[in-house]
């Protein structure tokens, strides 16, 4: 197997330094960033993350945010689920095709408001189509990338440590909901989601120097939890049945 | 530096083989595909490049084929520059935009015929952009992916090397011009044009399957020419002043 190659367009993440410190082993590139995708070997950090709790820097889940009184009818237009019974606090899976039916993307959305969505994409630019479609259409709507960057907390000890870091309240969010959570005062949304069967969340961490904080606070309150640095793990999704845009599905 | 993961979402190119034999050492991602950066050293690269003439896997750069009777329509839509004297058989560097001047990507685009272009992409999903755009505009032009992948000769003797493979016309070729040649009953695009200052030629290779037998017949025909796989050089580059979309300019 090949070395990768350091580029400015394959952006670090807020987590980078965590996860050089952990001992990464390789990468893959996802949305033009560094997504790791070995600690100790597959199979070791499989049987770990089944066990106990992993730190997944996924922040490669870029965030197209939907922002205006056109949000919800352009978010509508993108995907051919019915979005009708969607409330705020709500995350759907949402396939996301182009005239023809074909898949451009299949990224989770979260609601954050009426008039305002992220869309936590898979590998593709999926903001280009968004912006196209504002553009020939004249929505009222800005489309952008925020600078936030999504850190998985999974595994069947992640209850435990999220309430550790971020309170008691972490433990009562139901699948596929979210909140709003401080840390350190800032708030950062999380959700009871995330590319594992073991169960756990995704904070959208908010503003990339918030990234090492609150990276270095979940390790630290995790030490007797016997937390890692994990990553998304191949054995684990498929047992899962989590498909892979791009891998097991393409347009 | 940390070994990158083989997976189907970093697809392989129809000249990996060839790639691999050569002794890679060291691969970026960029359009999804696997772009080597590496073979001998950066520095003996450079300085063999400069001297001999070296054959680049830059399947990478993707081509979004846009045909119909819009499409000359389209494709000056697409960027700022004036398309106005472009005839067929020209290439042209071309930024596109999006509605509020920020960088798209910025490729070569080809003109086949009155209504019919190929746009050579650097590293983004601008399939998605121009889709959408024919989509909201409701043009009349198809938009695709065909199944086409660049291999480029570079080099002082590249000249002589493509001479040898495809006949004596393709000398005569100007800059950012190109012409049809026969390849074993086959017809490929071949541009004087490439991401060095060194002069040569990309091969618009049509087929996968014809891939490897015209990467096969440049190594034989150039073996007394010293002829090695390479890649785009990041000295000469810099050297050259060819800007990098993504790692010199971002949106």
């Amino acid at each position: 197997m090949a070395l990768i190659s350091s580029s400015r367009r394959l952006r670090r993440t807020p987590f980078s330094e965590g996860v050089e410190a952990a001992g990464v082993k390789a990468y893959t590139v996802y949305n033009h960033m560094l997504l790791p995708t070995v600690f100790a070997s597959v199979q070791e950090d499989y049987a770990h993350l089944k066990r106990a709790v992993q730190i997944w820097d996924v922040a490669c889940e870029r965030q197209v945010e939907l922002r205006g009184p056109d949000a919800g009818r352009l978010m509508q237009m993108l995907t051919p689920r019915d979005l009708g019974g969607m409330t705020a606090g709500q995350c759907y899976y949402v396939p996301i095709v182009d005239e023809t039916g074909g898949m451009l993307n299949d990224p989770v959305a979260l609601k954050l408001a009426e008039d305002r969505y992220w869309i936590s994409i898979a590998d593709s630019d999926l903001l280009m189509w968004v912006k196209a479609v504002v553009y020939g259409y004249r929505l009222e709507v800005l489309v952008d990338e925020p600078d936030v960057s999504p850190l998985a907390v999974q595994g069947p000890l992640a209850d435990e440590l999220a309430a550790r870091v971020f309170g008691d309240a972490v433990r009562k969010l139901r699948f596929f909901r979210f909140g709003w959570f401080d840390f350190d005062g800032a708030c950062h949304v999380i959700a009871r989601s995330g590319y594992s069967r073991q169960g756990g969340f995704e904070i959208y961490v908010e503003g990339g120097r918030n990234g090492m904080p609150i990276w270095s606070a979940l390790m630290e309150a995790g030490r007797e939890l016997d937390v890692r640095a994990g990553c998304p793990n191949g054995i684990e999704r498929i047992e899962g049945g989590l498909l892979s845009y791009g891998n097991d599905m393409t347009r």
